[in-house]
């Protein structure tokens, strides 16, 4: 079988990638080709039984989609996006992605005759917006408040609709929020979920700008990998015409959080957390979900990490691979 | 002021209309100039004090929005649809009206620099899928089970993100069916909801192909243009983001619709229906919502029908003033 990763660059396509090329197969099929589009070219290794390879575009270009289309890939991962903040500071690139290219992608999709692949889309948790009630269940209306959240919506709509129509045979996932993060420091707003447990662990100190009650709603990136391998590969049939599910996590505080790095590294690694409060983050993070009851995806086989202590005991391991 | 009207040629937009060049003004100030903008030339009457222009074009046709839009009218009522039957069977159609047209006007309307109109949107009960409960209320999920219910939802969607945006004071209203519809039976499915009162007080045999026990929402042609007009002049921003509303309507079932004409217009009237149960039709409205808590839209002033006896005597008035 043939799989494209569009936003195969990224930490989450990444993971997935290698992933997929250490198993070989896909939902028992052998993968003979593997190809990972992004806005930069993305670090490949192929093998003997699978050609790998790396394509560089703008997805918001029809004819770039439609190259990639033809090849007529099995089964399709849409991640790639413009982020929450930078979808907020630039209107425009933000719609011209994050809208016209899904929309490219599923138009390029119906443009073949008798073709009807797999689509896993990322969605996100932002297609919610307050207030919210205690834990957001799968009935809750999706009202979001960045134009962000309003994209990633508008994407689970269409496809909705573009899989009731039967063109392809789409599922979206919401993806709580990734951590620990491996890598450098970034500027996201959330990044500071993962530089606590990261930069300590790393004996670097690390700056938390939100109070310690602060709740989050988290998933390790290797479930984050778990999650697209089953939407890749679930039978799709009882979603009925939702086929956009909150994928489970972890709802932590950030005291716990720091409680589990402490019980896993010890006190001098939580002694590397400086508190120095950021109103601008405290802001941002005020207004995001901070539960959720995932009941529908669990239903469907999607699991949770089992504990936060784990989270970071994995991203010890992989550390360490990585070295 | 001046007012522009997308689909203006249609039976809400020509109420519209009509009202509005009769009230002469709009939110207690003077009406200079009113555009009916539609695929058709609508039938326009102007007075000594305003302007009245009929102007045909395709709003998927983003120059003939520009167009429209640098005149800058003050308030824009964009009801400029295809239906949800031809949004069905024909896919391209209905989404370059019902999306890519809503996305031409709102992003006219960004390129205009210092400009910032209200904008009065008309969605539909297609937003909502069923599973319904027994009323939905203002925080039930929008989960369109329609190609014409997606592109209405994405409607909203970019309404609620352009107006957070400033981009201009958006609101949104979800009709009820209308009726009683005036003029000729219609074929769409919802018409014989209009056709077993019109027909049988025009003396003429209606046919009702489902049970009497089907519930519906509806309300009259004149509280679809209260609701426009309202839209077009109520304070906004206790609305916050959210900014799309259930309009109010009368929940009743097609047994006490045939009570009212009996009650209003005799048992003559009456024997005019002729049950011919439809199995197409039947299946159809199954699938439809059949009442609601339009809680938020009363608690800002939106008022339903009083009764549907009410709504009975208002056609009669209607149609004989209009002989």
């Amino acid at each position: 079988m043939k799989v494209l990763i569009l936003g195969g660059a990224g930490m989450v396509g990444r993971n997935l990638a290698i992933r997929l090329a250490s198993d070989g197969t896909l939902g028992g099929q052998p993968i003979e080709a593997l190809t990972l589009f992004d806005v930069v070219a993305a670090d490949v290794q192929g093998s003997a039984h699978m050609r790998v390879s790396a394509v560089t575009g703008d997805i918001s270009d029809r004819a770039t989609v439609d190259r990639l289309v033809a090849d007529r890939p099995d089964a399709i991962f849409h991640l790639a996006a413009i982020v929450s903040g930078e979808a907020e500071a630039d209107f425009d690139k933000g719609y011209r992605i994050n809208l016209d290219g899904t929309r490219n992608l599923f138009e390029a999709i119906r443009a073949q005759d008798g073709y009807h692949p797999r689509v896993v889309y990322t969605s996100s948790i932002a297609v919610f917006g307050a207030p919210f009630p205690e834990a957001i269940g799968d009935e809750f209306i999706t009202a979001p408040m960045t134009s962000y959240g309003t994209q990633k919506m508008i994407g689970e709509l269409l496809l909705n609709d573009y899989s009731r129509r039967g063109i392809f045979d789409g599922i979206g996932i919401r993806l709580p929020t990734i951590a620990v993060r491996p890598g450098k420091p970034n500027k996201a707003a959330s990044g500071f979920f993962s530089g606590i447990i990261r930069e300590p662990l790393a004996g670097q100190d690390a700056v938390l700008p939100v109070d310690d009650d602060v709740r989050h709603w988290v998933a390790s990136p290797a479930s984050a990998t778990g999650f697209l391998l089953h939407a890749a590969t679930m039978d799709t049939a009882p979603l009925g015409a939702r086929r956009c599910l909150t994928m489970p996590g972890l709802s932590v505080t950030v005291g716990e959080m720091i409680a589990a790095l402490g019980e896993v590294a010890g006190p001098e690694a939580v002694a590397r957390i400086r508190r120095q409060p950021d109103p601008v983050i405290r802001g941002i993070v005020a207004g995001w979900p901070r539960n959720f009851d995932a009941a529908r995806a669990a239903g469907f086989g999607f699991a949770a990490d089992a504990s936060f202590q784990d989270i970071i005991r994995a991203h010890i391991r992989d550390s360490e691979a990585a070295q």
